[in-house]
Order: structure tokens, then sequence, then C-alpha cells
């Protein structure tokens, strides 16, 4: 049996506090807390800071997104404290490794993010053999607007057996959770499902369970 | 005769003081004063706050590099006084909608980033046509380290003559800054060779004369 699925909660607001405070909710329910790409451009490395003194024992990702400058960009995020930085397969290959090795510089990890990439099962294989530790299939929320999902990609991720971590992103909720586990994720990322709830403390625990159950 | 061309100065530095000193070196002799895309995620909002207050009379360009989610991520930008924000071509066209439709909503303007994208004319022709007012032709740092330079894809945007202004990016010099104003760059976007220089205002006083008298 593969080991648990681990669960990523999007921190997608822009207000520090109000992170914070969602963060509080969730956190026992989840197993990595993501500054959300507006959230860490609006706050800045602060909330990094802020989060990882609250929140010491939950993997911590911040997803950067990151084009260009890959090292000089995530080097200070990965000092802060950020377990994971995100940074996009369409960028040059001197950028994924430049995150990559700042992430293996302070033991943590980078994950290579296929959003708009073209041809994501060569771009998945180049990151798995270049060192990344994560690829990250991912419907963005504006292609999620026109109606995309990220689970034809995600057969096609977990077909390739990169042995690497496959993290999913792009809608998933209670009715497609435990189907994309079952095909091959093993970090499901929840936003909109958690954060819109009435009670997003008991939406993430359900999510657990059906996570553990799967 | 046109226009001059404008000089805008990259604040690639990460802290926040010693962004603010340089942008008050470089402030009498440019034109736009940008905030760096890893400046941006380190120090947040408050730094397009505070270098609109001390600048009012600079334009201010926040390097966002969108990739998702445009309108959300860009708006609070350009309410706190941000005169230019970048998205990237690479990213899904509502993505670029948003920022452009943030930009019209806040009497700004919109600049695509042709950072790695492949088809550049493609981009650069639908960028134009959706509106963006600027179409950036950037060749990315760690693309610089490997020996790559902005000045043949200037010449393949220069000639569609879209009527939007074009921006120019990438290792731009003493030695390179008239004839890129030449080729057709209207926004020339200069950082090393003003901030890595023994004196960033007698640099930028030096290329200020080079462009107006281009």
């Amino acid at each position: 049996m593969a080991a648990k699925a681990l669960i990523q909660m999007a921190l997608d607001s822009l207000d520090f506090d109000a992170t914070i405070a969602l963060a509080e909710q969730v956190a026992p329910y989840v197993d990595i807390l993501e500054i959300g790409t507006p959230c860490i451009k609006y706050n800045g490395l602060e909330l990094v800071t802020a989060l990882k003194a609250k929140f010491p024992n939950k993997l911590l990702l911040v997803d950067l997104k990151t084009m260009d400058a890959g090292g000089y960009e995530s080097t200070p995020f990965y000092e802060a404290g950020a377990d994971i930085c995100t940074v996009l397969g369409v960028s040059d290959k001197a950028t994924m490794g430049g995150v990559i090795g700042a992430a293996n510089a302070n033991n943590a990890e980078a994950q290579i993010d296929l959003i708009s990439v073209k041809d994501k099962a060569a771009c998945a294989t180049d990151a798995a053999a270049n060192g990344a530790q994560i690829i990250g299939v991912h419907t963005g929320l504006d292609a999620q607007a026109a109606g995309q999902t990220p689970f034809a990609d995600l057969k096609l991720i977990a077909d390739l057996n990169l042995g690497v971590r496959i993290s999913v992103a792009g809608g998933i909720n209670k009715d497609t959770i435990q189907s994309t586990v079952q095909a091959g994720a093993t970090i499901v990322v929840v936003g909109a499902a958690i954060y819109g709830a009435d009670s997003p403390a008991d939406s993430a625990k359900e999510l657990r369970a059906l996570v553990d159950a799967a």
C-alpha cells in the first residue's frame, strides 16, 4: 500500500491576518500550508516567517511560480522556512535548475508547475531527471473558469512512473478527491472547497477522512 | 520624429531600503521605476505604496509576471499605484485578459512579457488585439547568463507595426542602448548597467543622454 497522500491547503486570500486565521482553522487536518501566488506577492517574505513560526510542524509551500532568476528569487524563501517552492515548467531550464539547487542547498524541495506547459510528459520527465522532487499537475484558476480540470493530465504524468511525488491542483473537492488519490496523486491541493465552505474546519476534516480512506 | 524613448530602471535588489535608496539616486534620469519580480515577492505591496508616495511623478512598473488569476492578482497593485503591471505571454489568454481588464479599470497599462514564449510574433499580435498597451521583449537573467540577447526578437516585434509600445529588457548597456532605441524600442530597461556601476547616478545620467540623442 502506498504512503498516505498529503493534503495541501491553498491559502489564496490576500489579507495577512485572514490567511493566518484560515491556516489556524484547517491546520489540524492538512499536511501542507500553501501561500498562494497572489498572496505572496501581496504580503512578501514576512508571511513565510509568520506561518513557519506559528506552524513549525506543518510543511510550508510558497507558490512562487518562478519564471526567471531561479536561485536568486527562491533562496530567501527557503532560508525563511519554505519546505517547497514552485517554479514554472514553462521557464528556462536554467531557471528550474536554479530553484532545484536552492532547494537542495536548504534541505528542501522544488516543485515544477506544469501550468500552461504544452508537452507535459517531456517537461515532467526532464524535471525529474534534473532533480525536482515534485511535479505539479495544475489547472489554473483562469483555466478552471473555462471548464478545464487536471484529471487527464494526472493520468498522463502518473503513467510515466517517474519516482517523484505528484501534486494535483485545480478545483479538487469532496466528490473528486478520492479518485484523484487513486489515480496517483500523492499531494492533493484543496482551495475553494475548504475556504468557500461554511465551516472551513469541517470541510477540511471531511476531506482528510476521504483522503485517508482512499 | 518619434517620441523620445523612456528609460526604465529595474530595481532588482531584495532589500526594501536599498531599493528606495537606488531609486532616489537614479530617479532624476529615468522615466519608469520597476519593482523586479524577486523584489515584489520578497517585499509585497508595501513597497509599491512606498515608492509611489516617494516618486509620485515617476511611472511605476510592478513586474508581477502574472501566470494565473490575472485580475485577482494585479488589481491590488494597480489600486496601490502601479502604472504598469506585467503578465506572462506564456499564460492563459484569460489570464492576460484579466490583467488588461484590471489595468483599464484603473486607468493604467498592462505589459505582456514575451519571456520564453515560443511564437513571439503571434503572442504579440494577439496581445495587441486584446488591448495590451505594451509588449515586453525580454531575455531573462538566466537566459542572459547563457549568452542570449533580446535584439533579434526586438526586430521581429518592431517589424509587426502593432501600434503598441515595445519595451526591451535583457542586459542593455551604454554600448547597446542607442541601437536598441533605433531598432524600435520605446522603453529601454536597464538594470545591471546602472546598479552595477560605481556611481549608479552617473551611469543613469550617461544612459539618459545616449537615449535622448538616439
